[in-house]
């Protein structure tokens, strides 16, 4: 596993403060701006920060008994295809990781996903993303999603 | 302001756990290890994850009734020097962000900080780190702590 977080993903209650905030206020370009619903922003090479509106997070989390430790909070790390998705997963249950969701389409963006929790409660997305790209600037692509 | 997070910072109550699934499991090498303190993971050019014991982030944090929203996260901004410190959390209070602690030192590290909420409880640490420095390439340097 390449040593990268590609995703940081926060749960965002208003959307539009947030916008007001890194945009107006910061100055930040937002990578892909899906109004009402998510806003990214790249904020390191390779890397992309994204606020993610709080239902859709939740939703796109899942729910139910398994996750009562969800914290607003996941980390993604993506891989080449879909099968990568399902060897990454496992080795982190080998390892002390708890698979929250096994490999599944996720709810947005075409997106191929596993959910597994770390040790202590941190969520990682582990996917397979056909609209994510990285140039070799570090440079992230995202494709509008359908 | 650089579009670009410096430090994710994760509340970590078991940090042996967290080593052995990053550095046995995953195979990631520790940038720094304190022993029962913080471990830092490089997971993009220019961007750390840190693990921080639950009790020395808190410290950190600082607490009382100004921050009951801490969730256990922050981003981090390095900045220059001491002064753009203060000139950083003055222009995000300007948009709606909230100072919690106003440019002071820190408990760890010789950092020099402030804390500024942003308008859905995200907590950025804006600072000057003199043991902290980037290379071009992207790699990350961090000084051992005293």
């Amino acid at each position: 596993m390449e040593q990268q977080v590609h995703f940081l993903t926060l749960a965002t209650a208003d959307l539009d403060a947030a916008r007001r905030f890194y945009v107006e206020g910061l100055g930040w370009t937002p990578l892909l701006d899906v109004p009402g619903e998510i806003v990214f922003f790249q904020v390191a090479p390779g890397t992309v920060l994204a606020f993610f509106e709080t239902g859709s997070f939740a939703r796109d989390l899942g729910t139910g008994p398994a996750r009562p430790e969800v914290s607003g909070v996941t980390l993604a790390h993506n891989v080449a295809d879909r099968p990568a998705v399902a060897a990454l997963a496992d080795r982190m249950a080998a390892h002390g990781g708890t698979v929250l969701t096994p490999p599944e389409e996720g709810a947005f963006g075409g997106v191929f996903h596993a959910l597994v929790r770390d040790p202590n409660g941190v969520v990682w997305e582990v996917a397979h993303n056909p609209g994510w790209s990285v140039d070799p600037d570090g440079t992230v692509r995202l494709a509008q999603p359908d």
